[in-house]
């Protein structure tokens, strides 16, 4: 942050500069630059980011494969950081409070919010435009220009800002610089398997792609009592990585046609899986994840966002026969209500999240993150900010 | 029957014949054959046809469009009937017994029928080839060739064999003439607002397609309290006759742009139903049952089985937002051990079936069935076989 910002006047907070990774264009290397962020507006917080783990929806947007390319930009959602200062009717943070980013809000007031059965706020939902909700424009620019965000969080720069409904408060005690992994892709795997498909105990569970999503995936089926974990992965050093995690048997489908890989999963699991989960991003395997089940009760759950073909499709007669198809953003948690609790299990170590930490960078070695993630050689870089 | 026959001998069942309405090729008018009937084989049962009601399935199957064209071919699968003989091995039926045909047997012991959450049978599930289960022959011939069973019943005939596994006992007291509508059609309905959806009190249900299965949709969620019930036909008949099935609002496609029938369906349900029902079987419409149903719990339940298009697709974002897409075979029913009930329940006046009745047409007439369902002029028209 520049010597001349008053950042830490929060009785006024002004404009700050700080250093962020820009992305310029898509699939261009990040360019660390100084920006402006302007004071947080109504119902905003700006918060001095601690740790961002990478995860590998930066990467798609990034690459802007699929999604819209909006640039310049800064990416980034998976995060802990400090409230640093807060907007106007802002009653629930203060400056110091110890906060995980949300890329898709809780406002506690809309239909979704107060339904009692939904994570999917219709407000402050997944926000993929690049701008702020309150009035359509970003918070941050680089001599006047605006540069966008993120998910809502852009959480590779020093300092961002949010929308109050965006960051949820946790545990002081919590160690910043792990947590922030349950912002989005640990939690999102264990919500999966216990909020979405329920696992049951003694159940059998394929999961298509060990990314850390999936990783995850196999801890909650473990702790939920699943007999067996199938995992599927092209990436043969999964193979052990993954028995960390949970997983009893590993497919690589390199080695076994495609085509067959359903079969051989139906073969030794006596007609299917009571539960398949497609965390690969690719809409093309919804069908082998489906077959992969059994029939009557089979449940297929999608968690990745595809990188390329939007469109998902199956063969009719796959639903037929008792499947169901379910889809679910954030493993169907509520942020704000559950977050905290979420953290409070790592801290009494009924779950694993420091296992998925592969590598912690410092913030100006960001790019290698995004090498490392692209290539399949990590779990969650952790990129730290400058303390 | 043949005045020769031995069918009334039950210790040792004798060929017969009868007549059956024979489908040569597909989409050819029907032709009133004399067709033989084999005893029934172990575990098998013979029944003398009461009353068989036309399913759309049995056309879709009769036009072969999509289906593979089994021909010479006997269709009929929705029917009520009277146990005329019995198979070596047959110990729940006797002669007399008042029976229900079912398309998807139950036998009780395979991993599906013993879950306790599947109706889905491993051993008697939908059989499509035409042939009996135990030695994938027809009981049916013609001059010593073989006539195809459909769906393991057969029932446009006077008499037919079927898998012991595939026919309900129910009550001798209930009206086989009007009862047959439970074998299928309005029990799959029930099911999948039922068992499927398990429609909740005051909640939203949206049905593309009012044929007698959606209808039946719109009845069970009616008796569970659904607080609105918006159908979706092209037919502009089905308006009125709607209501008397629960329907409580009706939109013709036809007269908005398909494009925009799932944003007027979100409009004026304030983001979307909280059910959807594809009872069209119309792939091509899973998108549109989708996006009708809202973020967050929306679920969409396929019952219609294609007529063309087997594949069915939708944008994954549809799934991302917290959407559940659920298939079902017969509403999720277990036949043997549901049935019954289902009859009691329309015995006690609890459930409509007699409003799903639009034509009774004798046995000499069922060409004129085909054409009315063809045509979309009748719900249920019941083939009433000679007494």
């Amino acid at each position: 942050m520049s010597p001349s910002s008053s950042a830490e006047d929060s009785s006024s907070p002004a404009v700050i500069t700080c250093k962020a990774a820009v992305a310029w264009g898509a699939g261009e290397p990040l360019v660390m630059e100084e920006v402006e962020l302007s004071p947080p507006h109504p119902h905003e917080i700006r918060i001095k980011v601690f740790s961002s783990s990478l995860c590998r929806s930066d990467i798609s947007a990034w690459e802007s494969q699929l999604l819209q390319a909006i640039f310049p930009r800064i990416f980034g959602h998976e995060a802990s950081g400090i409230v640093e200062s807060i907007g106007e009717g802002v009653t629930e943070f203060r400056e110091g409070d110890h906060v995980l980013t949300v890329f898709t809000g809780e406002c506690r007031t809309c239909r979704q919010c107060t339904s009692g059965k939904s994570n999917v706020c219709q407000v402050l939902g997944l926000e993929r435009r690049g701008v702020m909700h309150s009035d359509q424009k970003t918070r941050f620019s680089i001599k006047g220009k605006p540069v966008f965000h993120y998910c809502a969080v852009s959480s590779f720069s020093e300092y961002t800002v949010v929308h109050s409904g965006c960051a949820v408060k946790v545990s002081p005690n919590a160690p910043l610089e792990k947590i922030c992994l349950l912002s989005c892709g640990v939690a999102a795997g264990l919500g999966a398997a216990w909020n979405v498909a329920a696992v049951s105990e003694g159940s059998t569970v394929v999961i298509f792609g060990l990314g850390t999503v999936g990783l995850s995936v196999a801890q909650g089926a473990r702790l939920k009592g699943a007999s067996r974990i199938i995992g599927v992965d092209t990436n043969p050093d999964k193979c052990e990585k993954a028995k960390a995690f949970g997983v009893t048997e590993f497919i690589n489908p390199n080695v076994i046609l495609l085509n067959f890989l359903s079969q051989v999963i139906k073969r030794i699991t006596d007609g299917g899986a009571d539960y398949s989960f497609e965390c690969i991003g690719d809409t093309g395997m919804i069908t082998t994840a489906l077959q992969s089940c059994c029939d009557g009760w089979g449940l297929t759950v999608t968690l990745g966002v595809p990188k390329v073909k939007p469109e998902m499709s199956a063969h009719y007669g796959l639903l037929l026969t008792g499947r169901t198809l379910k889809g679910t953003i954030f493993g169907g948690w509520k942020p704000k209500s559950d977050l905290p609790s979420l953290v409070d299990m790592y801290m009494n170590k009924e779950i694993e999240v420091d296992k998925f930490i592969t590598h912690d960078l410092p913030f100006e070695d960001i790019n290698t993150a995004f090498s490392l993630m692209r290539e399949g050689k990590c779990l969650r870089c952790v990129i730290h900010m400058p303390r």
